[in-house]
């Protein structure tokens, strides 16, 4: 990737503050909203001007970083037990995202190093940390997803993980774009990903960002697509990964998975290691984000089901590791995944870091 | 079924004109549009005023109806000659559902019967006759589908295959209204169904008129659907069923059919014989219409996708009849169908009619 390259920022610490570009407007519009407390930050999560495991995480640090200040501001002696709360509130923002633990986590190990001067700059130097090295583990997984891609042609990806769901570049996003570059991404079609259409209004505006060729299709089209069209890869991101290998992720991408696994098309999954809980022993036990109804029976905020009936809307579902294919992280790729490989990359880092 | 029972009826002959309940409308309004010549019945078609290869079927009839009133009036001597470019137009409207030819070419015999009396009402004999047999089709069809449930539980469908897709009471919706009379349908799902969300608008309205308990999803869940609940069928409608039983429905159905095969679902389609077209041999043949990629793009008249990005927009699919476990027409069940036993089930019909 070339130094130059325009890179999408949904995430920007500036003059003291939080600035999120507000991806509920987009296409239509490139807004950001500024945020300077911390439980605006927890709504901004929950209401999806902000979305993507990854991003969560990084927006949440900086939300720790408003939170510091101004508990200790008010109560310099207090605050380190006063900021429980707000990390607390942070961290039910959203359920099925490890990235949003494993990031408060980081920010809680800087508040208990118990330095008694003003918490602010350490807390700041730690966000831009975790945002920084998310944007080198994007770079990297999208490296390492591109040399395993093979003879160029099509992928499909489904929602978005791209740019807006991390601190920038992407994770599936990544390595499209990173596969794109070195020719061996010609086009990219990308589900819809209904019901918040993130595909339709996230994705593909990313991809015309960068000028790459992509195709929208409605989510149900995906299986027909496989059958009719030659596609080489399914590439998607996680927004949690089980200790074997079980990978949550928006809604409709197990239905790739059985897919994929029916049409012989290899299913890659992106993710950090951020993203990895090794707490949680398989799929089974990922809380799983049930969100409101209307999102089914309304269209722009109209009622556009018949009265009398409910819907059931899961955000995520769980593919199992065994219809998985490649998994990418920041530290190498693990081909079909289980638990004794995951147990081992996650292990390689704790060498590594010991070293 | 009571006698009392509630029919919902798309299709109406009234007082000389075709009325049509607007199903673009639903369930937001429940208004009619009156139509008096075959130009404008073949555009309704198209347009989707109305849409399920059933009643698509029916409606064209009528138009046949009054192209003959049109054509005669003007030119009593040379109407069936001209009445050529009327049959053209609405056999073109839409190319997938094979039941439109079908019907016209059932008008057609009439057509050339050769009398040279003012052909208007033989015509519409043949039309009602068309329309009360596909009514008499489903309710057999009802019954026959929901013989073969097995255990009490819930089912999925997909699109509208329910009245408004037919003459009245409906293919996969008819089975589904069956069982549920019959205490062997517990609970319903429905994909809402993109881009047109017949699932949401038509289905749900047609399941909560009938006071039968439904649920509503985003396609791209029905894996983790069937996955997470315990759902024992699948049943759907079908546009066009080729002779070896390959079967073109609503884009999506293909995705529940692999679906469902991974999953030990089972999966029922429900179509009348004129729905199986046995001059095409397998699915490869079978037009499938491609609409325009504003379906996706857009919604309700507004962008919603980046410009710069295209869609992929087939209106339906084709699953194949290896994946479909039951075949339900009005002339009896057809199991795991192939090119063998559709033939016997179209011949039987042949020797019943000689008999």
């Amino acid at each position: 990737m070339s130094e130059k390259y325009d890179q999408i920022r949904p995430i920007v610490w500036r003059n003291g503050a939080l600035e999120l570009l507000d991806q509920r407007l987009l296409p239509a519009r490139n807004a950001f909203v500024r945020l300077s407390e911390a439980g605006a930050v927890a709504r901004a999560i929950s209401d999806m001007v902000v979305r993507g495991a990854p991003a969560i995480g990084i927006t949440a640090a900086y939300g720790v970083v408003l939170a510091a200040r101004a508990r200790f501001s008010k109560e310099p002696n207090a605050w380190r037990r006063l900021i429980r709360d707000d990390l607390a509130l942070l961290a039910g923002a959203r359920p099925t995202a490890v990235n949003l633990a494993w990031s408060l986590e980081r920010m809680t190990k800087v508040i208990d190093r118990g330095c008694e001067e003003n918490p602010e700059g350490i807390l700041l130097d730690e966000a831009r940390a975790i945002h920084a090295e998310d944007i080198a583990a994007n770079r990297r997984m999208g490296e390492l997803g591109a040399a395993i891609l093979g003879e160029p042609g099509a992928v499909l990806t489904h929602c978005n993980a791209g740019s807006l769901a991390t601190g920038g570049y992407g994770t599936a996003l990544g390595v499209i774009r990173s596969g794109y570059a070195a020719g061996l991404v010609r086009h990219v079609y990308a589900d819809e990903t209904r019901p918040w259409l993130q595909g339709a209004r996230l994705t593909a505006w990313e991809l015309a960002h960068d000028g790459i060729p992509a195709t929208l299709l409605a989510d149900g089209a995906a299986s027909y697509l496989l059958d009719k069209r030659d596609v080489r890869w399914i590439i998607v991101g996680a927004d949690r990964i089980a200790a074997n290998g079980d990978v949550a992720n928006k809604i409709g991408t197990y239905n790739l998975a059985v897919s994929a696994r029916y049409h012989r098309v290899r299913f890659m999954v992106a993710a950090p290691t951020s993203t990895i809980d090794m707490a949680i022993a398989d799929g089974s036990e990922i809380p799983i984000e049930q969100r409101a109804s209307d999102e089914l029976l309304c269209l722009d905020g109209r009622r556009v089901a018949a009265t009398g009936v409910n819907a059931w809307n899961p955000s995520f579902d769980v593919t199992p590791a065994a219809l998985i294919d490649a998994l990418v992280t920041e530290r190498g790729v693990v081909e079909r995944p289980n638990a004794d490989k995951l147990a081992r990359l996650m292990n390689l880092n704790a060498f590594t870091a010991a070293d």
